[in-house]
């Protein structure tokens, strides 16, 4: 199982600086920025920045979507920071959650988060590309081949078979294994169904991690259950809560979830938390002492989780990656 | 006078990264990036990259343009270089020559030029802004009153009137004094009628420099005026070569202009050079012994040029931006 | 008052490049290493690596001597320092310790100690200097005449009186505020008897600091007074213990010293620390909850401390340096 | 082959990181740095720096020499360079000419560099060393078992001989290519007879290399043949200039010598010059056209050479770099 970091974009140029050496030298392996331009700063200027500080380590959107940004635009700037990092660039994708909301936008529908897929793969490779915006095809000619891994955000059916379908790998933002590993096997089952080889096939796990006495670590990242709530709110409407389809421990979390302030995504002092209850925190993240965070990991890891991307932002950042780096992560590196 | 370099795009980001160590070290003050995303790379990344291996060079597209990015993502990404690199960012602006023609799309109307202009910056300041495509004003909660300098890039006479009236200067893709003195002007001129005060007003003016044998120098930098001359054919067919607006040695040389390839713009090795003549790559270019370009950079701070804006990717970087540092931005600095 | 770290030379290079980058960002201004050239690795090719990694932290060695290097090529290296870090080159000076007597060496005496600083102060400033064991004077053609700081490590009457006499400082490895007022007040008597202006001189009160559960505090930093004990062993046996000059508490717990084994000099797994008490550690230490650093380095700095400087290499130094910069130097800072 | 530079110690500290950088990319493997600390700053601070600035580029004093330091010190510094740079230091060794004589002292007998190169090499490795000046045997604990390499300055008879007994390398500071095999074969020999297997063996060539008008790169390295004269002039004294083992070419130069002053070492400015003829010149460096430069270094490639390491500090650096880079070392890229 490998690593990753998170930044929501809050943390200073000069902290994620050097937040992502002391990750590097950890061993995390991923850095990941939310990627939502309005309410936080547009992640890639910090991405490149980040770059310029490691020598190994990737960095991705956690998520973009099909919409901010023209698709000649996005694969250009992905292409550009493969290209600039020697290869060391990766893409998560969503349907645009936040970063539609918040401009009183609608996020995109799925069929255009594969074909988005495809096509900015295939104009980072340099193949010439006709889609909709352009009138006339385009072909990079600078283009070096690179072919760039799209991991696809998603909780509900329709989303999990995209991601099997066209995906190099799941995003999957909770950390509770049984979940974890209902959702994979939904991707998988796509992708094999559509005939694709799923051996590397990746699953990433990306959710709060505190180490710690447990108050604190509930306190701190309470926000998490909030937010991917959201998520699956729009599961639940479309798919019913009681279909079979959807776990009971997560439509009784569901139906006491009253709403949700986006000006608030993702911060600690988000007013709508009262509905989370411990229980629910501590299933969704990572939490409490070195070995509680050992033991849930490696259900994680035997849940099929290749990779466990924490959310960082809750405080104690260099205490953290300290304690993932001295005393988890070498339980892991084979 | 300020010393600014241009990259186009196709120099390697580990050349990129020695250049402008080297540029900063010798007195450039400012690093430009070509802003066509399909043609080069995207330039934004490797300006952020850029600022991590520079402290007080600024960085900036020369030039974008308001159709490639939603005016959103735009101002997010111009306030989030700028924040990353405690305000050594600044924007160069054109209507989208080839980033758009490329593509087969139209170059934005002046109107939308100057509109982009004052809600980008209001966006980057961390005004709350309503424009066409967001169903919702915009306000990003993290801006820090950054006031970005917008200098626009302009031949024709509606486009020096858009950039003295909205912009914090001008970009004259050319260096010749005469010219430089009759752009600047009417963009001053504009600004005055506007009631603005103009005594901070930014003339850039950007062409290849080449040091050395004039020979030499003429086959490395013949391409620049078959480049600009395309922005100059759009002044001529919308206001007449012969109206007395235009200079007669400018419509001379337009008479003889006879094709355009754009997939080679900006290439030493496009194939409709052969009517540019030698006392046109001259006039355009600041060429020939280190005299000679000290001679022209003085009659051209006498014509009202701040700064001097080499494009590079002529071949020689190393040596033209050793000869400006040891030789020729000495006489400059004040 | 301000603050500081010091590497033993155990740190990775890798990681030593991440701590400094933090430990500037989190407020610190001076980063010190060990010189000790045996025992540890050089500590000079560390603090240029360091200096590429910073911006206005100063560095010195903690402490060096006058016997390791000639005086010329000490002089030389520590001017090249100062020029190439733009002026963040200070040093710790002392009798050489561990330095020494690893290799059967003896220290020097203080006449050598007073001897070096001003020799190497004027070989640093360009000026010329004879020395004993040059032939010829010597004169550093390159020199710029940078100040260099030489601030001097002692504990007994005669080292605090040199101190005073000719050094920028005084560096006292204890952080027990009474004691540190009574060494300081012998260094700065000096000076003033010899008629220096004693307004600029500095306070250097060096000693690990822990922050959180106390039995944890204690672990992890009782090697300090079995290693700064030895020094005031030489104290003692010189001027005798009940002399009037040296505090009881230090005495009492100095009859209690049983050897020192110089192998482990500096690491926690020293085995000759089964005399030290839980109230010496606490004494010459600062331990504890955030509160209480707070309380004593208030008193540290009541004491007329101007510098706190924390020996590291306890474990946890991410979240020491973090915890330092979040929740206790904001205190001082004015 | 592979190629060097050496910088003189006068290059700026910001000029110095643009230059390694831009060498690097360009395919020079490794950079030298004169090691005489009075007249020029302390060469090690400058190559910690350039090891942060650069990935593969090896680093080392050309020369050093077994005087200026205890040997334990510059164990320590090689050690700590190799280890902090992961391997990326070797060491070049004389007797120690101008950092001994502007100091009044003698250089060191060749009995003393030889065992200096094999103390230090194994206390770098982590082996226990007795060695004169220290009372007790040094041993680092924390060396990594590096094997430093140890390349022996040398020109006369009996230098060659240690070069070859002792040394992984002999540094020839001459360009032209029948006395470097002259040299060179002297070394392998004596190497040969010792029994050791010098398959391995390096031959570097060390001299300016100017690209460009003859009469320029005469004037600019003329220095060149004055100051390695001395060295020369040391052979005759001991050998005689007509004994058979010095070619005639060599001592109807020296006949022509007058004197050198020292304060001016290596500088182009030095008075004593008028002795040498352009035809020297041209034979102890590699000047003129692209093609002269490849040919010449044909020429001693096959005489044995496996580094030419170019002597800086003649002017236009950055342009001789960059010819080399682009021109001249693909040539020898195997």
């Amino acid at each position: 199982m490998e690593f990753g970091i998170t930044f929501k974009g809050f943390v200073s140029p000069a902290r994620a600086r050097n937040l992502v050496r002391q990750a590097e030298e950890a061993g995390f392996t991923h850095c990941w920025f939310y990627d939502s331009h309005v309410l936080w700063r547009e992640c890639y200027p910090a991405i490149a920045m980040c770059m310029e500080h490691t020598k190994k380590m990737k960095f991705g959107p956690c998520v973009t979507n099909p919409n901010s940004r023209d698709w000649s635009v996005a694969a250009s700037l992905f292409a550009s920071l493969a290209l600039q990092s020697e290869g060391r660039f990766v893409v998560g994708l969503g349907r645009g959650d936040s970063a539609m909301r918040v401009m009183g936008k609608k996020p995109a529908p799925l069929a255009r988060v594969a074909e988005f897929t495809q096509k900015v793969k295939a104009m980072v490779r340099g193949d010439e590309v006709q889609y909709g915006e352009s009138p006339e095809a385009v072909k990079f000619p600078w283009a070096n081949g690179y072919e760039l891994p799209v991991h696809i955000g998603a909780y509900g059916p329709m989303a999990l078979k995209t991601a099997g379908e066209v995906g190099d790998g799941v995003i999957l933002q909770i950390a509770e294994p049984a979940l974890v590993k209902w959702f994979a096997d939904q991707a998988i089952a796509a992708g094999k169904e559509a005939g694709r080889d799923m051996s590397n096939f990746q699953v990433i796990a990306a959710a709060p991690a505190f180490t710690g006495d447990m108050d604190k670590c509930l306190e701190a990242t309470k926000w998490f259950p909030a937010m991917v709530g959201n998520h699956v709110a729009d599961i639940v409407e479309k798919y019913g809560a009681h279909s079979g389809l959807v776990p009971e421990s997560l439509t009784a979390y569901i139906e006491q979830r009253k709403g949700y302030d986006y000006s608030k995504h993702g911060q600690s002092d988000n007013p709508y938390l009262d509905f989370i209850t411990d229980d629910i925190v501590e299933s969704f993240c990572v939490l409490g002492g070195i070995d509680a965070h050992i033991a849930k990991l490696l259900e994680l890891e035997k849940a099929g989780t290749t990779q466990f991307n924490i959310y960082l932002d809750n405080g104690d950042e260099e205490r953290i990656i300290a304690d993932y780096g001295n005393k988890i992560i070498p339980h892991f590196t084979r």
